[in-house]
């Protein structure tokens, strides 16, 4: 009983920073969206940001772990689109 | 035997990924603080990333997640040092 509360606390927990460093990206992409600027960003930090997610992504799937594969989807599809924005507007 | 190296393996992925995502802010730290320029970064990712990471590192440490305390320590650092000059250099 008390494993069951704790593993749930811990759940709510991974779910909590999951849900923020997700949502953390949406304000990135949408500045980038309106501006069109991207020269603060760097290219290496986008690039190795995508292919770092996809590992993560890869890390929840094989340990079962659903509040990293959540995170890390959705973050990956903000990445992909500050991605493209940097490569078309250096 | 089997599921030990298979435990191995996905520890390795996570850390992998933990060192690839984490490496990743190392350029975006290192370009602003040589241009001294944070225009394009997003306020609110650089506060949310922080709050967030800080939550992914107390994950890790209850569930004893050695690749997700490794990776989340070392990338808080950075962001420190990227809120630190967004605030600075807006």
């Amino acid at each position: 009983m008390f494993n069951k509360i704790m593993m749930h606390q811990t759940e709510y927990l991974g779910y909590a920073a999951g849900i923020i460093t997700t949502l953390a990206f949406l304000p990135q992409a949408v500045r980038i969206f309106r501006t069109r600027r991207t020269r603060d960003i760097s290219l290496l930090w986008a690039l190795s940001m995508n292919i770092g997610i996809i590992l993560w992504l890869l890390y929840g799937i094989v340990k079962n772990d659903m509040p990293i594969i959540a995170a890390n989807s959705i973050t990956l599809c903000l990445l992909i689109i500050i991605l493209y924005y940097k490569v078309r507007y250096r």
